[in-house]
């Protein structure tokens, strides 16, 4: 048994954080490599720093790192940027993979960063597009031969719900689409396979389950033998295949750092690098047991506990990623009056409560705890408070 | 006299530093930002800080700050992302204002990374367009009523030749086209007057006149006029005008929110927040006239000093940046063996020896002892030193 290892993260004390599917906790050593980073390689190597401190590969070391996480051999992913803008190189390419379709397949239940960036691609492409987005349960009814790329976020961020990476996959390229996963609720959260899966591209970030800090970078997959034809939309020149001989012709690189945009964010990175120490000798299958695991024990307590909540989450764990949301009419004040009490989780409009379950820093009697406290704040509805009405800028 | 502010900086005992054009040195307070954001904020606060640390605002707070250095009014200037991705955002814009043009108009000597984010553009329109690149000297008479964009950065990364702003933008609108200008070399480097040259864009980044950090964010700035009529093309949930309302729509902010795109990095915006407390009460007149002097003794002694090397920049002052750039055929081994003797410029190809001047933290004296230096280098060959010749991968 490898876990928990909540001796690496600092957490603060009488908090339950069940909040790592949103920003995850901070790692012990995090500071230490901040000012390793600022103070030792910037402040003295200055400019030489990115030779002396290897500054220029650290993308691509922590893309090794993240790599086994979602079942991807090295040096298939990149790190940098946002989510965002991976969802849009990603998607960029896929289509000019399928030149002669005009369908963009993802579904109701994808975070809406997702589906505004595929409309501003659209957009910008100024051709007939068309963004379609079923159901998520309708998905793969609607993968037909008239769709060039589905993207999904495996994940649904609301419910929890987790799509068939295989299935799914399976059914877009039977019709010649491409597929896209993004990963932002299952890198770190659940196995993923996606050598297994075979689809062409994924994208993810590193600032949830994967505990990189506050905007962390983002990472994109590519599958090894397309990575060559991949053509970059946002050809940067840390995607350039000699980006100091300064040339003036852009010819990608013939590996993932083609999908390197602009100068890779070092101070971010350092931290997100120290955070990946904690996943040395996890295995995600032990760490989904541990999740479910959690997850059903919340549901079990929950609904015992506090009968005004619904829940919002697939029942069956194998349906489930590693977050549980139930809904509830008051869900904004009831999730102020658990935060004010200690229990963080979150809360997503109009009514769903999150709450993310992530084994390596939380236990059984974690989360017993955060049911009597949530048992107490229902019991006498707290959440009544006048205070808790209040609403801040980021819910 | 508010210059230099070298009190405020960490620079390393026995370092000229001449190469606050590729990085700008550490801040002082810039670890303890760090720790303060990453301890304190994320540690302590967790999901929570995005509202109590107000991390959500700091980006828009930081484009307010960047404002007066490039002469543009508070609410006009966004933070985030990479210069490379802001390229893209501005020229994809851009080129939304004319759609009835296909010519980018570009130079020679323009970074290569803005001229190979327009080409992946341009592929990813898959339209007939094209980008142009005449040599810096002949810009404004390729700016004909073909043209829809001119997009140029102001000062040359290697000559250090400075464009007149308000001669090409005056000539792009005349014609028509739009201006986009990046001041990756004049932020914090020469004055700048957005609104006096009436351009509709600028880009520019943070980790060298300004003193960010390595990777830290970029900077865009739309003409306040326009701003809400700008198109994004990256149209991520943070340019969304209500990102937490989950709309599956994209809707843009109708400020300059819009050019947001993913979440933000904020340990590099902390401590670029930091780094930008230099600038209190610094007149941009006050600091051109002061690295015009630095950079003309440097000139004059360095040519009395070391009769190999050839001046590569325009020698009037007021057509360079603040940078000097000499030619010499053993460039590269000459700048390590500078290097290797405490005098830290750099090197582009194919033999351009660059210089930096920086009066925020750079001196006479420190200007002098460098051109001694170099003398004794050029004088005693000691460039020839094979150690010298070794190629690292960032030159």
């Amino acid at each position: 048994m490898t876990l928990p290892k909540k001796h690496l993260f600092d957490l603060p004390e009488g908090v339950i954080y069940l909040d790592g599917n949103s920003l995850g906790p901070l790692p012990k050593g995090a500071v230490d490599s901040a000012s390793r980073v600022i103070a030792d390689e910037w402040g003295t190597e200055l400019i030489r720093a990115w030779n002396t401190a290897d500054w220029m590969t650290l993308p691509s070391r922590l893309g090794d790192l993240i790599a086994p996480l979602i079942g991807a051999p090295k040096g298939s992913v990149a790190t940098g940027d946002t989510l965002s803008i991976k969802v849009y190189q990603a998607l960029a390419s896929a289509l000019k993979r399928v030149p002669d379709r005009r369908v963009i397949l993802s579904d109701s239940g994808n975070f809406p960063s997702d589906l505004y960036m595929a409309q501003g691609l659209i957009r910008t492409l100024d051709q007939a597009y068309e963004l379609r987005t079923p159901a998520p349960e309708d998905v793969l009814e609607a993968i037909t031969d008239e769709v060039a790329v589905v993207m999904i976020t495996q994940v649904d961020y609301r419910s929890g719900g987790m799509h068939d990476m295989t299935a799914i996959t399976e059914k877009a390229q039977s019709v010649g689409a491409v597929m896209i996963w993004d990963l932002a609720h299952s890198a770190g959260a659940v196995p993923v396979d996606m050598l297994g899966c075979n689809a062409e591209f994924a994208v993810g970030c590193t600032y949830k389950y994967l505990n990189g800090g506050p905007g962390a970078p983002a990472f994109i997959y590519a599958r090894p033998d397309i990575i060559a034809d991949v053509e970059p939309a946002l050809a940067g020149w840390l995607g350039h295949d000699a980006p100091f001989a300064m040339d003036p012709e852009y010819r990608p690189a013939m590996s993932i750092e083609r999908l390197r945009v602009g100068t890779p964010p070092i101070l971010q990175l350092a931290v997100l690098e120290q955070a990946l120490t904690a996943w040395e000798g996890v295995s995600m299958a032990e760490l989904r047991a541990a999740s479910i695991h959690l997850s059903e024990t919340f549901i079990r307590e929950v609904e015992a506990r506090c009968p005004d909540l619904v829940l919002a989450s697939p029942r069956h764990p194998a349906q489930r990623g590693s977050q549980v949301s139930f809904a509830f009419e008051h869900g904004y004040p009831a999730m102020q009056a658990l935060i004010d009490h200690g229990v963080i989780g979150d809360f997503r409009a109009p009514d769903i409560m999150r709450f993310g379950f992530t084994p390596l820093y939380l236990d059984d009697a974690d989360v017993l705890r955060a049911c009597e406290i949530m048992e107490m704040i229902f019991q006498e509805a707290l959440w009544r408070d006048p205070k808790y009405q209040v609403r801040s800028r980021v819910t």
